[in-house]
């Protein structure tokens, strides 16, 4: 059936129903935190503190950082296909702007809700931006699929899932996630593979053409793997403690993406009957050691400890990209566009279990008394803590996430699924076209032989003439 | 006419004389300042300071966004013309790299003169970068019908006059603009406009076919608007006083900048008969709301009204591009080739009144007793100053701003109309080819029509074949 | 001859050994130093340190920085190659995640080994940033020639001699080379410069159609050079000391590439018949200026002294890529593709001879008795040291460099030439489609004439039809 796409009237109306809630919930709610108050200079010298002191020095960097890993980083890296570049950077841009306002509220309701206002600060933006991103990390498994009205509906969904989970899980659970594996990336992985396993398409191969990349989509798709890639550390150790936590979060994270990068090479260099290596792979599994390492990454899980897991991240991602993701498709129905499941999902959940094992085993040698009291907070209501005890709620935490992200999935999958959000035609996904204004004079190509390439013994070309495969649609509109 | 575009000898000319001058002036006029100066080692025990008080670690990451806004941000966000990226991006570099020098010389007279030396640090770096972020705006009102020495030229008298009229406004009428909406934004896109009308050229509709996009100079130029907007936050703070004032500023701009995102969205969509998307709204009036909350974002304009700004900038923004643009080249001859009026222009003005208001509706209640003084300098020759005042002297400088605009830019264009700045003939503006040595081999193409795209109901195209719109210019050039 | 280039068995071996050797030398020297350790919250009591002054806040935003040069700027600028932007951003890639690897070690080796172990923090991970760079500097030289386990083999042997040159230069004649002028620049561009030598392709003109670049990947390269333009301020001022010398590095750097992009313009359309800019001077000429003030950064070299540098560099610069490159190839058989020994080579000679002649000429006038001091260690060991001896000094670092770089490059180059690490056959050398699965629908093109441009008076084009040089390889792959 081809649905209704034209977007005219429901589109702006989502968009100015939403901001419009946010004006006006922000004007009920949102104040600033203290060190962003004007009345600082008043409070500052009652509480003895210089200027140079306000957290935003300590925060703010690595804040930008994340907020171009979000933008930049995941709107690019969903470039590489052919005919859907302005789609995944336009609508990762519009979900992600209205992802933040709303999860500045949701976050504040739960974790800086002061005589009835949320007062926010730099961490709050880190934090909102955390959120988002596990809307971006869903926003893979249906790119191309849905309608920008249906992201910002499961964006509304998956802000505020996200914010009962992260509740349940930092809270009520007392776990620790600064990198978000089990908050950020388990939990948008399989929320969003649960969502796409909903809307399964039955003929989406009509659109199968389309699903692939072209040379230039893949270089643009690099400047988000790399951005994503290079800022990783900023990301895992954005909300770590101040000190010795912050810069070790850092160095891990540097370490474990170091050893993925190889170990993916390999990887993808060994499936390939020539032994090629495949745009996929470097453009997705290299970044799983980042993912992985994110709860632990705080931890003294060691320099080796983090290469550990990116050189095994590496392979796993790089084998989940050949064998699972087609398995999937095929067998389970779940059309996961970008195989979020090969870099967010398993990743994300060896990420809970390595930050499970490395709590457990922490010790007063490795940590020194007041170390481990200070890393897991072993004080208050976790007094009588051990590691072993952090450590087994720390499975209970990568547990519930998974409970959460299916139960939310199914549900969202379901609303999404009622036939009037704009959602494209089996035969019109992945395609630019349907939601956008394409100029004409797009870089439609035809594709000679290349007289110059004289292939060598071990890589003999077909020379079969394949049909076009557009850099970009090619349907003018009519002015 | 066709006028000579052979710069062989003008442009190497113009850049060495530039580029020795500043040579010259720097040599007898810029040192370090105290901060960046070895005796800093004597002067920090003096004083009782220690080197990680050093005013560098406090500005120096801010800084370095403004830098990438103005030099990838604005570069990349003018590629989007189909033929015209190296001029956008390497036009860009040029100016700028002169402009920066210049600035430093004259914001140093005015502002870090001493004892016949002008002394810098990392904050005369950021202004620097901030001068020369008007000029880039005002290029984009050429873009693409101007010559580089014609850029240079004007680069020359824009920062001289921004200079004074930052001194004006900041000094002598005492006004506060952090993030530069009446000294950045509405000087140069006026400045610009103006400078553009003087250039008007009758017979631009022989360039007009390659005055559009294709496909990928829309994601060239995405790259552009993205790096803009998630560091506007750094813009918008990078010299606010320490403390509180930097950390809401950077609050501010980001609630701002969301909100504008969903309502040029919805507009966007709106304004088009389908409901389909313009690659140039998302591009621009996404960050009209940056612009916006530019003099009030260090203020306690608090977040929901950060947010309203934002929600009617995209709008207004927007609206500008496909009702005002058009209405400006038809009427009154205004040939705004980035439709900098709708991003700079007018958000820029609203910028100056939503200031003027903030600052004219301060209270003690809300800035502290303390807070209040301190935020706007309410002693010295301000001690008597009420809000009010303040609020209409922000006022005043935004009058005096429009009306530098006009005036320098009428002087400016008169001089750069005459004939002998190798600007190149109305059939070959937009056109990179002019200037530069092209490469052979480019991705010119020509259109078939998409054999797998099938429209869907409501998104019937027409499949009128075009003429082709290649990328670059076709032109090879004798080698 | 035809080499076999199929690496499914040698890739995938050379990583995983690779990898594994790092986990296993990780394992048994690696560990966290005092500042990134749980330990640190024991000892900051003691030693009455707050977690703000941690060493991560002042070091870490820089850090970022450079990371972003290492894999953005230099994978980027290296894209500019029509058909080998996979394997430039690629192995960029690749190589520089395995050498920061070993460049942990290495350098911890000779600077940070305390009690059998190697004590890492920030500052390693930016001088093992440090490290990579300069085999990405010769990279640039053999980019396309050689095999990814050409490459890295080649790292492997880099970084170590890279460590060795350093010591030597930093630990035994104690010279100051902040931004590396000396030990990453010249360094990396004549070891390059020997290796390529070795390598020499005698009918490499067989893939000269490809070794050229087309209208978008010479975007793509701009995007590398813009970012190694913008932050090489944090590159060079990175290491320098807290306080004055890191601030002033920062400037120094800022003024001098500003001069650099300005004499780079003039330059290059100085030397165009019709005064033309070449893109490949803009891309590369333009940075000059912060390899030449690489030595003499953190000094008092005055911020018109870093003009006159940049002023040079631009000029010497772009002649070298006229003139030298060229003559290089067909005289001494030195195959430079990116021509690294203009934008790293002679500028980093010229920084070494700055920064000896800068120190050598510091006087306590200048940098004030403690400044002085305090700028070149002169305690210790140097106590008896004057200015005049650390210029001596400097510039036998210079000649070390020299020649540990040419007798590195021609060891390392005998080892490369061994028949059997799958190197390119010269016809099918800049080539993606050798090592990297090529998507089908690639944007290959064919170049008819463009029916608007009208060629003005001094722009006369030739309408000879050219063979399609197509942006990738137009070799589909059998399924």
């Amino acid at each position: 059936m081809a649905w209704n796409t034209n977007l005219r009237w429901r589109l702006p109306l989502t968009c100015l129903l939403l901001q419009g809630a946010m004006v006006i919930l922000f004007g009920v709610f949102v104040r600033y935190d203290f060190q962003a108050d004007a009345h600082w200079w008043t409070g500052r010298v009652r509480r003895n503190l210089s200027d140079q002191e306000n957290e935003f020095y300590y925060r703010y960097p690595s804040f930008e950082d994340v907020h171009v890993m979000v933008f930049v980083g995941f709107g690019f890296l969903m470039t590489f296909l052919q005919r859907y570049g302005f789609s995944a950077v336009g609508f990762n841009f519009l979900l992600a702007a209205f992802g933040i306002q709303w999860a500045l509220l949701m976050q504040g309701w739960f974790h800086s809700f002061q005589d009835s206002h949320i007062l926010v600060g730099v961490e709050n933006l880190i934090n909102a931006d955390f959120c988002v991103a596990s809307v971006c990390v869903a926003f893979g498994a249906v790119l191309g699929k849905v309608s920008p009205i249906q992201l910002l509906i499961m964006t509304f969904f998956q802000v505020t899932l996200f914010a009962v989970n992260e509740f349940i899980l930092l809270n009520l659970l007392q776990v620790k996630d600064a990198g978000g594996s089990m908050t950020i990336h388990t939990f948008g992985a399989y929320f969003g593979l649960t969502v796409t396993r909903i809307l399964y398409r039955r003929n989406l191969e009509q659109s199968k053409e389309r699903e692939s990349s072209v040379y230039q989509s893949d270089l643009f798709a690099m400047i988000g793997t790399l951005f994503l890639w290079m800022y990783w550390p900023s990301f895992n150790s954005a909300i770590s403690y101040h000190g010795d936590s912050q810069h070790r979060a850092a160095i891990n994270t540097y370490c474990s993406l170091a050893a993925c990068v190889l170990t993916s090479v390999a990887t993808s260099s060994a499936l390939h009957k020539k032994g090629k290596l495949d745009m996929v792979h470097i453009q997705n599994a290299t970044l799983a050691g980042g993912v992985a390492v994110g709860t632990a990454a705080e931890m003294m899980l060691m320099p080796y400890g983090s290469l550990i897991v990116g050189f095994l991240c590496g392979i796993f991602s790089t084998l989940g990209f050949v064998y699972l993701t087609p398995f999937l498709e095929s067998r389970l129905q779940i059309q996961d566009t970008c195989g979020i499941n090969n870099l967010h999902g398993i990743p994300g959940i060896i990420g809970g279990i390595v930050g499970a094992v490395t709590a457990a085993s922490a010790s007063p040698e490795v940590y020194g008394e007041e170390g481990l009291v200070h890393s897991f907070d072993f004080q208050g209501s976790k007094a009588n803590w051990t590691p072993r005890t952090q450590g087994k709620f720390q499975i209970y935490g990568l547990l519930v996430t998974l409970g959460m992200a299916l139960m939310g999935g199914i549900i969202v999958g379901l609303i999404l699924r009622l036939p009037f959000w704009g959602q494209p035609s089996d035969e019109n996904c992945f395609e630019d076209a349907v939601y956008w204004e394409i100029p004409k004079g797009n870089n439609t190509v035809y594709i000679p032989e290349d007289p110059t390439f004289k292939p060598s013994a071990s890589s003999v070309p077909s020379v079969s003439m394949t049909s076009p495969l557009p850099m970009a649609s090619s349907v003018p509109l009519v002015p």
